[in-house]
């Protein structure tokens, strides 16, 4: 992502006419050629990227459980969530959908993976919400900050299941782009809509 | 905020000794007399204050409405949002607990009174949050993340209102340090309890 | 900035498309038509326009100088600095080209003032480097990192003056955007080429 | 630098009690025990700490060279270019002190590696500036900005030779923490003070 590739060098002539005010005037540039450009900050098309991915990753593990079982549930599971969490830098803010009581937020790699599969006997609440069978899952966003290697999406995520139910949610993420360009989670409120 | 002070003004003893390999041998120091510190971070305990501050925005809004009727409570609303949220700077991330359908966000200033003091013909499912008699409320923490300029609080709120019921709510909040030290809320996602 | 602005405002169809695997089976979506987006960053171009508007600066203090003498000049130097530096939130990190021993670092706007149009008898050495008949100003980039609301640029700057004499530095700022959306200097290195 | 530690855990009860407002009447906290923190900024011991890394770094190559000659001193060199700077993630901003022209600037691990050791080519000019038969090094700071994840030091770096003679440059780094924790340099502007 920060690497230096032709797509982030911009040409000297554009930046430097840019910059310019009397550019006819000026002597010859001393760097040579082209200017470094590192950019550290999360694209739009990246947070657009970062949400397709959780939610290819929900239907990723809820096929390998058809497909599967619990043991490749499990597996996939573990996958989608060190890829799509940043569980490996510290804890991370995840209030899931269906968690209550003193189990409610899952700060820790194991508290999310037993939310996703179930099967944890220390999170007995826990059904494993990604082994239903569901179809289709996409995000539609009502707010979207973008504050340089983090932003923060909120809106509704929808998902289908097997039969064609819908189930909408409310959710909250705020993405971070790591120094290796991965873009992950740190943050992650969802909730079912008020039932007024 | 950020001003120089004394109290953020190391003595250069301190740092010279700190940073030094071999100070005996070193030259005499060249700036003179004080490191010049500016601390862009939001500290713990600006965060805390910062929820404490939102719990009393609250409690006076309510109070007011109680003391002096809707116009009263709305120019203590207006000034507890205005003080709150940073809605003067772009959109605000806030989902409150008890909206649903197409008015669940609230990215507007609006749409944030409209939540917390109701009586907006635009919001007509909003019965005022505010306007209940609540007399006590407090943050309990899960998850604190500090990422320099902006922090997140994942955790319980718990509020109470006049016959001593309470009211316990799943809440995130991310708090910017503004460039002149204010700390204001960019994003706030509350939800009631999931009751499984 | 940072403002709800059409150029700012994505189509709700766009980025639905983009992050919905299967749209075709999607529920109508709940947010009404828009996404509001807050872009905290600054942009290339922003980065681009705030080393022109201190070129720009540089040469508006000299003309004021030259045409309504060091009262001009000084009036000029102050509202170039407060608009171009971050002083207001707290110490800069400004090394300008011509300094040295105690008074080599200016944090305070005062030392940043002197340096620019002199005639402080606290800086006995600052001759007033604005003063001088300049004529063009400009910045030639080899590194500039994108960091969000920050963003750092390194590479020369080339001023020349009435009689076509040109003067080229080695310089690295970094700008800041604040949370109004002004893109401020909150450190700038100046250092004459080494010649070895 | 992000992990769970007891060092970064914070009682519930010391929040708790700082946020709440009436915590005599409050229902039991639902989190259990502890508050999860991660910190993502850099403390000014870290900041300190990265100032004497560059400066050991910079000792240590000159030992090797001093007892292993090139070989040894070039490997030891790439070990402290790799661990201080961050060129895995992009251009670096870097003026070293005794560059000039065209290779003013060095925005790859190859122009950082010439200037350390020489020997290479393609940066003719570049004697090796680690080479020489240093013995000691500190930095004496003139501002600090401290901004999260990132941040900027700016003022004198003074070394000795095994004669005793000092040397003084002007030095602004910035730093920044990566996601892992490990803090690497950003931005190096260095520069002989002015000779008036």
């Amino acid at each position: 992502m920060f690497k230096r590739t032709s797509g982030m060098a911009l040409s000297l002539g554009s930046l430097l006419a840019a910059a310019s005010l009397t550019p006819a005037l000026a002597a010859p540039a001393q760097p040579s050629g082209q200017v470094q450009v590192r950019d550290h900050n999360i694209s739009m098309a990246q947070v657009i990227e970062a949400q397709k991915a959780w939610c290819a990753g929900l239907l990723k593990i809820s096929q390998a459980y058809a497909s599967g079982g619990i043991k490749a549930a499990t597996t996939t599971a573990e996958a989608v969530i060190d890829q799509a969490y940043a569980y490996q830098n510290g804890p991370v803010a995840f209030k899931p959908t269906l968690t209550s009581g003193s189990q409610t937020f899952r700060a820790t790699r194991e508290g999310a993976l037993a939310y996703f599969v179930g099967n944890n006997p220390r999170f007995p609440n826990d059904k494993g919400f990604a082994l239903k069978p569901w179809r289709t899952c996409r995000a539609v966003n009502a707010v979207i900050q973008l504050n340089g290697p983090s932003a923060v999406t909120m809106g509704n995520v929808v998902i289908t299941d097997a039969k064609g139910d819908t189930t909408t949610v409310d959710k909250t993420w705020q993405f971070e782009k790591e120094s290796n360009g991965t873009v992950r989670i740190l943050l992650h409120h969802s909730s079912l809509p008020f039932q007024g």
